[in-house]
């Protein structure tokens, strides 16, 4: 389960109750309902970088949806290892590429037996009975109609040339760490060794590859290929978007020295 | 499992450890850990707006407990769908009422067999072990003896005459959303249409009803029936908390016009 | 499950997720996931202040690792009622200590048949496949080799004299309440009464000790033995961090009167 609900609220809890009433014997795991209020992109990377993780047959439902109770549609994909319930916004959309997509149903209220809808809460009223639906071995087809119309949302991929790399922070995470979106087959690709250059904000750093933040000293910035299979800006235990002043959205020119 | 206890501290952890230790089937679900400290009413509130959401024989542990290690009591409450356990101020009425109530009882400690109990921390040492000798099907009447004079507490209601309706914000969820305390039938009694008038702080606005958030321009004003069931006064993707200056307590007058 | 990866990242989720893909059965729980970034000392007291309510069979997976992908080693901790699973940086220590240290050992990754190990996230990578096959019975001596020379930590301990006890604040809880590392049996060799002497930042003042918060005037600063076995200062529904201006590490000197 992913949302932008926050945890002081109920929002989730509701959802989890739908979930059990429906499918007791499922076990519920929270991935994030911190993600920022409305960022679909944020919440589509978040989801990314979880899924290889998750056991064949998990359903990840997930909730980022500005445009809740409008037209958009609600939507259930299948993959080869697990199932994405949310809505028809792209948010699922990066994750089960990762996974690989077999089919993308759009969610039929009629079909599934839903209970009464509210306009605002699609999450506890139409996700969560879906989601209960596929975690108890319910059949996907029965979600409601194939569609090939779904929003694509692809991640900010960066543009390579032959010594240089244009990226972005695409995530900052709660130690500091700045995640790019320069994968490391990327880096290999313009041969750098185990120095790089990096540049934002019109500052140029010249800094180390290591394999671990604390194998830097104390204090010092560097690059290391982080948990989710991307370049990371990091201090050794510090800040480095504190320390950089770059933050989500910044980009970022990564070259060969 | 719903606290004042907050998230960094071990001690919702201790609870479910508790309960674990007896109940080990248990499927533990947390309602909000971060509800304001002290503020039996907001608890109360958000208790309320989940349990019907939850499946039949669920034990719903609460604590918010200004009064904690004094003389007020803890108690049991049955009802068709589910229990409550927790302490004896209220908090678990409005939720419990809204179920349905049995039949209440005083948490006595030699009955139930609880372990030693500390003045400080009654969450882990009385009303988990109780919370899950009930979710493990233990007798209702082995928890203490029946009482009528618990305490009750009535969430704030409000006073409807003919073309208004005085009520309240008793919630601000964290999108900003400023949930009344005035039900959907309500609005009919006072025969709104499509639009409203909403006052406070001395401000009087004419806002329109919508089946959801999104379906206003994104920044309008707009009066909404959450999912809690409530008139909510929401922005589409906005903060309607920063876009009124209304918070929590704020008194709010609905008219039809 | 306790660490320092905060609530807003996947972190915590991806190592949930990888424990289920190999011990489905597993019940998860979160001890808390806000220990202070790189705080070991403060992870150690949290891990130890909870052990003693899980029940037996536990696996204590515990990940506060600012050397993480250096070549401190992660250990595994066998004892009559647990385990432990972590870095080898004394997180563990304290809460092994408490439940009996049977055998520590070394955790080899090949024999243990860990998946491809990232440089920044032993907590996915290492520590979740171990805990996981503890967790599903797996046996403790696969782990790797048994090891003496663990990283000891201990929590700073108070001095004792005749009259005076000489501790510290060792957490501050999110109520306001500032525990000290003070067990109440080092109160009774001090030959305190109901009332003690508090001397902290160079002010002294007299306490009442009572048996709980709620024993006290509403606001008034009070001594209590808190759910946790040490000697609390609090405040009546209030914040005794605020009323005093004390916090984490301050000294305390408590004298019997």
């Amino acid at each position: 389960m992913l949302s932008d609900f926050g945890l002081s609220d109920s929002y989730a809890a509701s959802m989890k109750g739908v979930i059990l009433s429906i499918s007791p014997e499922s076990r519920i795991v929270d991935i994030s309902h911190l993600i920022e209020k409305y960022d679909i992109i944020a919440g589509a990377f978040t989801l990314a970088s979880v899924v290889d993780y998750f056991p064949k047959g998990t359903v990840h439902m997930a909730v980022v949806d500005p445009g809740v109770g409008t037209r958009r549609r609600g939507i259930a994909i299948s993959s080869p290892k697990c199932y994405f319930v949310g809505p028809d916004n792209g948010l699922l959309i990066p994750a089960a590429l990762r996974m690989g997509i077999l089919e993308v149903r759009s969610i039929s209220e009629e079909k599934i037996g839903v209970g009464k809808v509210s306009g605002t809460f699609h999450g506890r009223d139409i996700f969560a009975p879906v989601a209960a639906h596929l975690a108890r071995e319910g059949k996907f087809r029965d979600i409601g109609p194939r569609i090939e119309d779904f929003i694509r949302l692809q991640l900010p991929k960066p543009i390579i040339t032959q010594h240089t790399i244009m990226g972005q922070i695409i995530h900052q995470d709660s130690f500091g760490n700045l995640i790019t979106n320069i994968e490391t087959e990327a880096l290999r690709k313009i041969n750098t060794g185990s120095q790089i250059a990096i540049e934002f904000n019109d500052r140029k750093m010249m800094i180390k590859i290591r394999p671990s933040y604390g194998h830097g000293e104390p204090g010092e910035l560097l690059a290391a290929v982080g948990g989710t299979g991307f370049l990371e800006i990091s201090v050794n235990q510090g800040d480095a978007s504190k320390h950089t002043g770059a933050g989500k959205g910044t980009e970022i020119r990564v070259s060969a020295i």
